[in-house]
């Protein structure tokens, strides 16, 4: 009978557990969706200050709006953490034209972040399409020495995570003109990463790695109907020629800072959960989608949490990393000084693959965490929130990883997020209010769970 | 041993057939999204014919469009089925006016679908704000006659799917100027049935019942940010009146026609199964979303199936229904001569919720149908598909509805629908590419396996 009594009292326990995680969830979804902030502050990231590329007077005026607003929330800590950041500045405006014997064509084109400009007068040269950089070793120095080369290959549109299509095409960006350097190219101009036929060049990170400077040759992204068209013209006379300008500038790092607010824990204040989006974002868009979401996102989580009136046994950070775009001197930051103060982080959660619809989350965790992860499925299921699947979790809170973390990334819906990734048209228009605020409430209802039950620690091997 | 064998083969042809849907599905999404044909219909039927009202000269572009489209793709059998539709024209634009004393402030109106016109020089007319038509019985004709009633109730913002939303609020204009002119009214105003708030009044259909001609009165929908100002100064004034002006008028009934196209079946031709979307829309917009959508990925179903190579066993009818908006007349024929011809419809599956991102479908069908569905739902996986739930199907497909069909509606993610429902902005550019072709390749897949595996009959009782 006290056997019975006690699995009674059990079963009755956890009944009552899982229908205050029940009214939890509700209540956090109802205040984003009625009474939500995220929309107002994106609003003002967006349309008030705009593009927030590392360096940058708009970069710095989201750390001054962020922590202000941070502060308005009455977090129980706010501070900016200092950290140094690349400065790349776009110039004016690139210009690019096929030319075809006697006919000069314009093409939408935009400078690769962290690409040298092209000379005085632009570069013009023979130009030579690729499908990857593996065909760059075939052709050899002969066939790439003073020519652009023009790398474009698609993303693949069968694939259902566009995610994964960017990751199969990326390599062209970042290493591109790097590898094509070794050849003898000229120059580089790279389809852009977008699944959809439009005008909009796609900018994005580049990197020379060890490249002596006098070496680096500028690397440029083209939109994909001009991609389109090159190829075609490319393929009816191999003799088409290319020029394009632009004047974009490397300077020295300069000063910047992470944003951090915190609502220290009521019972292990020293388990640290942090929850995070990035500042910085291209200068092409007013980074809405990449990342203002993710920041605004993180930052109602703090406030959907207090005025729900739940009051977190561990504490809970917001982060706004700086520099995830071109650096990750941020992220990298963060997790230097947490390691210096020793501080213990148990859970990061990143948002950064755009305020669209939420799906569910990735979890880079051990099976112990993911099993607890599985058992709250039922809670998310009135929310449409399905999909929690082992994965990547996000590029700021990367450097935490330790065997005890637990990371997790928002997965939206991904089927728009690259027709808007790092061009002109992420804007504020193109994100939808519920949407995003439906995202907040999905990553405030995660954080709520993790901050209850806590995270499932690793069994000690037994020496 | 040959029990063994027996179990042995079995699981080995399960496995077999298994990976055979697998591989289907996986056709079927490749195709939809590298090669599909939904998208540039789509494209000719919004931008080249544009909104399709019951009776117009667009309706009647876009039956003889998809015709000739359908015939195009060499199914067995094309052909238009006749029926009478309603004839509603909204006349030039409408104009209204808040009146606050001397100030005269315009705000964005529309006639709702099947009202009639105001007398000439407008209606203008005191104006009362009710949450909702149960109201009406307590203010009582003394307190409404004569004035324009304003039904003001919003969509709530914490469903998560704003078709309960939705669902929860049309009552207002569906029957709100029957139900008024009850106790006198004037008139009536209904918010807009959009859970944003923008400039842009949503149309719908109303119906005045059995009230005699004299009797109607002009009903017209506000934009959401109109209601929201007119009710602000309502409560600073109740003198407060209202102007409109609307030149609507109902015509006589006019043929039109649904347009079928049929892949005849190879073993069981006399078991049909359905697949459409209604071709006529509000006039307001394009009909891209509603339910253009619907028609060019249900097209895609049949187009699919024909490019995968798979021959289906049964008959497989594509069905675009006329007049779903404003009358249902189109479902209601294809119902009729279905059971004047004594033929067998087994499954029928609407899309008619919005181009969007799939998540699964609604299914109103017996246990032992909902639970084959249950048993696909592994296959589905990849492609992040995962609401299967007993529910509403489509209003085309509803008369249609026997104790032995299952009838299935496609549930796309619901967070944008009614941003752009009978409105302007109901247009091309508010369609994702990739969106829309992931709707055919999820409504192929789900017609390839009911194909495959036919539905469970229900058990004869036994007398």
């Amino acid at each position: 009978m006290k056997k019975l009594s006690l699995l009674l009292f059990l079963a009755t326990a956890i009944g009552f557990a899982q229908n205050a995680d029940e009214k939890q969830l509700r209540e956090v979804y109802t205040q984003s969706l009625t009474n939500g902030k995220s929309y107002e502050w994106l609003d003002h990231l967006s349309n008030k200050i705009g593009g927030r590329l590392s360096g940058s007077e708009n970069a710095e005026k989201a750390v001054q709006y962020t922590k202000a607003e941070l502060e308005a929330l009455g977090l129980d800590k706010v501070w900016l953490q200092p950290v140094m950041v690349p400065k790349w500045v776009r110039g004016k405006a690139e210009e690019a034209f096929i030319i075809n014997g006697e006919k000069k064509i314009e093409v939408p084109i935009c400078a690769l972040g962290g690409s040298v400009a092209t000379k005085d007068g632009g570069l013009t040269a023979d130009i030579i399409e690729v499908q990857g950089i593996k065909e760059l070793e075939a052709l050899g120095t002969e066939k790439i020495k003073g020519k652009i080369v023009f790398f474009n290959r698609p993303m693949q549109a069968e694939l259902i995570s566009t995610f994964k299509a960017y990751g199969g095409c990326v390599d062209q960006r970042y290493a591109g003109a790097f590898e094509a350097a070794k050849f003898g190219a000229a120059g580089v101009l790279v389809r852009s990463m977008s699944l959809r036929l439009d005008d909009l060049p796609h900018t994005g990170s580049m990197s020379y790695k060890d490249l002596a400077v006098k070496d680096r040759i500028p690397a440029a992204a083209i939109s994909t109907n001009g991609a389109e068209l090159l190829s075609m013209l490319l393929k009816k006379n191999p003799k088409t020629r290319f020029n394009f300008s632009q004047h974009c500038q490397q300077f020295d790092d300069v000063q910047s800072y992470n944003v951090v607010g915190e609502i220290t824990g009521s019972e292990f204040p020293k388990e640290i959960m942090i929850v995070g989006g990035h500042l910085d974002s291209w200068d092409l868009g007013d980074g809405s989608h990449d990342d203002g979401a993710g920041v605004v996102q993180s930052m109602e989580v703090l406030r959907l949490l207090k005025e729900s009136g739940y009051r977190p046994k561990r504490t809970i950070r917001v982060v706004l990393f700086m520099n995830e775009e071109n650096g990750l001197r941020g992220g990298n930051k963060y997790a230097e000084v947490a390691k210096e103060k020793g501080e213990k982080h148990i859970f990061a959660l990143e948002s950064d693959a755009g305020g669209f619809t939420p799906r569910g989350f990735s979890f880079d965790c051990s099976d112990e965490n993911f099993a607890m992860v599985e058992s709250w499925r039922k809670l998310f299921k009135p929310y449409l929130i399905h999909y929690f699947e082992k994965g990547g979790s996000g590029a700021d809170i990367g450097p935490l990883k330790d065997d005890q973390i637990v990371l997790a990334g928002l997965r939206p819906d991904s089927q728009r997020y690259f027709d808007h990734h790092h061009a002109a048209n992420d804007t504020f228009d193109a994100v939808n209010k519920r949407e995003l605020e439906l995202g907040a409430a999905t990553m405030t209802s995660l954080v709520y769970l993790f901050d209850k039950y806590g995270t499932v620690k690793p069994k000690k091997i037994k020496g």
